[in-house]
C-alpha cells in the first residue's frame, strides 16, 4: 500500500519551520507495512490544497492530512477535500458541544468563527481530539474507481501523535493485512561508519527481510532492523538473530542492543558497579556534564564535576600543578591525567574523567592543531589515557570529543 | 514568481531524515521575491520522479530539484527530467575530464559507472560543482506554452548551497525583476510569545511592506524583519525604522538588536566591563556553561565552573556551608546565593552565578515542586535572586532554567 502525508500550512513554506509530524507518521504507518512514497508540503491556499489532495488521490492509496483544520480563514483542509471530492460538509453537533465545552473549561469567549471545527466531511467518521479543538476525520471513500483511505489530523504535534495512534492506526489496522512488526535498534560508539558498513553489509544483506537502517552522528552509529511479518514470533527471530550476528561483528565498538543511549549505559555500568563519576572538562565546556544529566536519576553515580576551562581554575578544582601546566601546556596528556586524577581525588568519585582540547577555530599550532582532545579516565589504580584530533568547527569537535569521553568512560568500566 | 522544492531521495521518505536545504533554498529564494508555493518529497523511483516533476511544472514557474545526481542506480533525477521534458541527455567531456582529475586526487580508480554524472540535458547550462562530482545543470525552457525555470542541484548540503548560491542565484537574479532586501533580527529573552504578540503587533501589522516573523523556542523570542524593495536605502529605511519601534516597546526584554544570541550578549558585555564570570549549576548540569564555552573566544570572560550534582560538591567547590543545605534544603534561594557567591570567590570571578532546581519527572513535592529554579547572580556587592517553575518535561526545565540563568547574568551586567 503507497500513502502520501501532505503537510499544510504556509508557514512550512517559509525558512524557519519545519513539519516534523511526518517523520513520526512515517514510522507509524512503516509498521503496519505501508510506504510513504510522496510527502507534500502545501501552504493555505484553497487551490492549491485542492490540487495537491487531487495529484496525492492519483498516486497513492493512503493519504494523510496534516494541519488546516483550526478555527481561522486560513484553515481550508475541510474545504479543500470535500471540493476535491465532491462532498460536501456537515456542522457536527458532538462537535459543537465539544467546542463549547472546551470553552467553558477555559473561560473564555466562544466566537461564531470557532464554530466551522465542528464541520465534518459529510461521509467521515469524526474522529475524537481530546488535546485540542477541532477533530480528526476518517474517510473510505472511492477516486476515479480506486479504494481511498482519507485521513485529516491537526497540525500540532500534541494533537497530532496521539489521535494518529488512537483513532487513525486502529481503523488502519482493521482494514490492512494483518501485520507484525519486530525491531531492535543497536548502538556502537567511535567506529567510523564506512568501517561499520563494511564490517556489517555482508551481515545484513543476507537478511533480505529484515530492513536494516544505519544512522551515524557525532561518532554514535545507530542500527535500526525491522522486520515486518503475519507472525510476531518470526519476525522476532529474525530480527534477534541478525541482531546477534551484527553484535559479534562489532565487538566492543557495541555499546548497546537495544537502543539505550551512550550516557545511559554509563549510568547503567556505574549503578552496577556501586560506582560514582565526576568530570573536569576544558573544551568540552560542559557537555559531558550536560548529557549525564540529561537522564532523569543520574544523581545517584553522578556526582558533578568542574568547567575548569582556565588554567589556574584546573588548580583550583582538579588539583592540576601550575608547573605540569607551564611544562606540558593545558592541552596534553600530562593535564588530562591530572584533572581526571584531581577531580577523583576532589570530589571521592570511584572514576574521574578529564578532558582538555583545542575547540577551534583559533588557539591551534603546528604541534597542537585545532581539533587535538587529550582525555584521560582514572579509576585511583591505574590512568588511562587517549588522544585524537578532530575535524571539524568548533561545535563538531566538542560533539565528537564528548562522545569520545563518555565512550572511554564506558570502555573503563566494562 | 511561484516556485516548487522537489527533494528526490528514498531516504527522506523514512521516519530518520528529513530534506534541510529546503529551509536554506526557501529563505536564498524570498530574498529575490520568490516565494516557495510547494515542496515535495520524493523517492528514487523513476516513474514516481516524472509525475512530481510534470506536476510541478504544472503549478511552479520555477522548479528546484535537490539530489539524485549521484553515480549509483538509485540517482535518477536527470533521466526523470529528461523524460518528464521530452529531451536526451549528452555526456559533458568537460565533467569527464572533471571526474578524472577528482578520482586522481584522491588516488581513487573510476568505475565506469561514475561517468554518469557527466550526463546533462542537452540544452541546460552545466554549474560546476567544486564540492563534489556531479554537476548542477540549469534549464531555461517551456513546458505546456509556459517559459519554466528549472535548476538540477546535488543533494549533499556542502554541495548543494554553495552551488545554488553562486550558480543558481546570480542567473536567477539575471532573469527576475531587480529587487533587494533588508533585513533585522531582533531577540528578546523570557518575555511570554503572547506578550510580545501583544505588545508588537498593532506596531508591525502597521508595516505592511515589512514581513515579521517571530519564532519562540525556550524563552527566546526571535523577531526576523524582512523587506524587499527595488532600492536598497529605501528597504533599509523601513526595516530599521519598525525595528527601532519595536526596540522600544520591548524595552529591556530586548537583549540584541542584530541577532546576536543570548551567550554572546553576555560575553560582550562582560569584555565591555573587563569582567569575568563563574557558574556553579546544580539542575542545568552544565547546559549554561556549555552554551557559554561553544561561543569561540567565551575563554576570555568566562573562568569556568562547577557542576555540583551533589550536596557534597556545592559545599567542595562553592563553598556552600552544610548546614545551609540541611536548614533550606538544596532547592533554596539560600542555597543559589551561596552557590553564586562561593563560586565568584572559589574562582576569582567579577560574578557568580548559581542554579539549583528540581528538573523532574521526580523529586518534586506540594511545596518545591518539579520545575522550581532558584538562581542567584552576585558581584561581591550584591547578590540577586529569583525563583521560578517552569513548565514541562526534564529537558524543557533545563533549558528555559538556562536562558533564564543567562537573562540574569545579562540584567546584572547592564
Amino acid at each position: 500500500m503507497k500513502s502520501e502525508i501532505i503537510a499544510v500550512g504556509s508557514e512550512m513554506l517559509t525558512p524557519f519551520r519545519q513539519d516534523t509530524n511526518s517523520l513520526y507518521i512515517t514510522g507509524k504507518l512503516n509498521e503496519i507495512g505501508v510506504t510513504v512514497a510522496f510527502k507534500s508540503i502545501v501552504g493555505d491556499r484553497r487551490k492549491d490544497l485542492v490540487s495537491a489532495i487531487r495529484t496525492a488521490l492519483g498516486r497513492a492509496d493512503i493519504v494523510v492530512l496534516m494541519g488546516g483544520l483550526g478555527p481561522t480563514e486560513d484553515d481550508l483542509t475541510r474545504e479543500a477535500v470535500a471540493e476535491a471530492l465532491s462532498l460536501s460538509l456537515r456542522r457536527d453537533d458532538a462537535q459543537v458541544a465539544h467546542l463549547h465545552a472546551r470553552a467553558a473549561t477555559w473561560r473564555m469567549p466562544m466566537p461564531e468563527n470557532n464554530l466551522k471545527q465542528a464541520d465534518v466531511l459529510e461521509t467521515a467518521a469524526v474522529l475524537s481530539n481530546p488535546n485540542g479543538s477541532a477533530p480528526g476525520q476518517w474517510l473510505d471513500t472511492t477516486y476515479d474507481g480506486y479504494r481511498k483511505l482519507i485521513m485529516l489530523v491537526p497540525g500540532p504535534p500534541n494533537e497530532c501523535r496521539p489521535l494518529f495512534d488512537n483513532e487513525c492506526l486502529p481503523r488502519l489496522r482493521a482494514v490492512l493485512p494483518p501485520r507484525f512488526i519486530a525491531r531492535r535498534t543497536l548502538r556502537a560508539a567511535m567506529i567510523p561508519e564506512s568501517q561499520a558498513d563494511k564490517l556489517l553489509a555482508p551481515i545484513y544483506t543476507t537478511y533480505t527481510d529484515v530492513e536494516t537502517t544505519i544512522l551515524a552522528h557525532a561518532g554514535d552509529i545507530q542500527l535500526i532492523l525491522l522486520c515486518t511479518k503475519a507472525d510476531l514470533q518470526a519476525a522476532q527471530r529474525r530480527v534477534d538473530e541478525l541482531a546477534g550476528r551484527m553484535e559479534e561483528a562489532l565487538d566492543d565498538w557495541l555499546y548497546s542492543s537495544d537502543g539505550e543511549t551512550l550516557e545511559q549505559i554509563v549510568l547503567y555500568y556505574l549503578g552496577l558497579r556501586q560506582a560514582t563519576l565526576a568530570v573536569a572538562e576544558s573544551c568540552t565546556g560542559g557537555m559531558v556534564s550536560q548529557r549525564i544529566t540529561a537522564i532523569p536519576g543520574s544523581s545517584r553515580s553522578f556526582l558533578g564535576g568542574a568547567v575548569v576551562y582556565s588554567d589556574p581554575l584546573k588548580t583550583a578544582f582538579a588539583n592540576v600543578p601550575p608547573e605540569l601546566i607551564a611544562q606540558h601546556g593545558a592541552v596534553s596528556a600530562e593535564v588530562a591525567s591530572a584533572m581526571a586524577d584531581g577531580i577523583r581525588r576532589r570530589t571521592g568519585a570511584t572514576l574521574g574523567l578529564g578532558v582538555t582540547g583545542i575547540a577551534g577555530p583559533t588557539g591551534g599550532t603546528e604541534e597542537k592543531p585545532v581539533g587535538l582532545v587529550h582525555f584521560a579516565v582514572s579509576d585511583g589504580q591505574k590512568t588511562t589515557t587517549y588522544s585524537r584530533t578532530f575535524r571539524g568547527d568548533r561545535e563538531r569537535v566538542r560533539q565528537w570529543a564528548t562522545q569520545q569521553a563518555l565512550d572511554l568512560v564506558r570502555r573503563k568500566l566494562m
